[in-house]
């Protein structure tokens, strides 16, 4: 399983936004949006060994999980529909998790939840500017990475984060889906390469 | 300079679509707004050493110049905006090329157009699945990347394409997008690198 929590610092609680505007009235959704299509879609398939946990302001949770997942389109809109959507599901249910759409569930919870569920079966990295390059890591199979949007960690989240390591993709600071893209990239081709060292 | 030639093979001539559907009503443009962002966007700020042309039915090329380029967010439909804006200033001016909104150009064109402008300063690689692995090649400075859509090379297209190098970016078939990103990613490295070895 590849895990990415992303952390959404100002992403719309609530689902009384304009899929019009998800940079401006969503809160930079747009960005999370442009995670989950790089973190799932491949030119012609989804990735169903991927978990996406996008962490809105520290309060709710969306969960999205690839073997699961159905409806997702790679365009930005598409997909605010589907976060849209589980955060009206959220209104209506807000007591307990519920599926929104299939592979799309939504519940309260903040960073530790989302590690919490993580870090018993897989390696957790944090991707940081300043982490050791991921091109020097073996990575594992199962392995998460925490990122955030367009803000930095804040010193609570620095804190919750200070005993992973941290990784770095390269000398110029990307867009969160960006890594994604670059993370699976690596892992596809180690893991290939692996695969041809075995037979 | 690094230029991507994108071969958008039903992408809009014209401006009567809604920035509500770019999948549907503009062909598929939302896979080159997400090319147009994954080539110039850093996390805060644009690569002004990127040229990108967008081939559109190879009827029409859109030129964008990371060097002069203004009002480019990294959202997909206020780049849809821009793409756009720059087919109704071709539709007014259809006889020449026009600079629609600061470094953003329109004119007619084919991929034809597009090799020819890059061609004798720059080495054109082809990404393409079945090409060599990218991470074999020593990439130079001056480079050029032709890439399509969500579509196969058409054989016109093929047959222009087969003196240039074929790369291959690993294992799995990506989004257009997926592969500008780790193009620039394995470049950036490079030349880090190698800046580092000279110091």
């Amino acid at each position: 399983m590849r895990t990415f929590i992303v952390l959404g610092h100002r992403a719309a609680l609530t689902p009384d936004f304009t899929l019009n505007d998800l940079p401006g009235s969503a809160g930079r959704l747009d960005i999370l949006c442009r995670c989950v299509t790089s973190a799932f879609c491949l030119s012609h398939g989804i990735r169903r060994d991927v978990m996406v946990y996008l962490i809105l302001q520290n309060q709710l949770m969306i969960r999205l999980e690839g073997a699961r997942l159905k409806h997702l389109n790679p365009d930005e809109r598409s997909t605010g529909a589907l976060l849209q959507k589980a955060l009206l599901a959220h209104q209506e249910h807000p007591e307990s998790e519920i599926e929104s759409t299939p592979g799309i569930f939504i519940s309260k919870g903040a960073l530790p939840d989302g590690l919490a569920r993580v870090k018993e079966k897989e390696t957790v990295y944090v991707l940081h500017e300043e982490g050791r390059p991921i091109g020097e890591i073996a990575l594992p199979q199962e392995v998460a990475f925490v990122l955030s949007d367009h803000c930095n960690f804040q010193p609570d989240e620095e804190a919750l984060l200070k005993d992973y390591s941290r990784l770095s993709l390269g000398p110029r600071s990307l867009h969160a889906d960006h890594c994604i893209t670059i993370v699976h990239n690596q892992l596809d081709r180690a893991q290939f390469a692996n695969r041809t060292l075995l037979v």
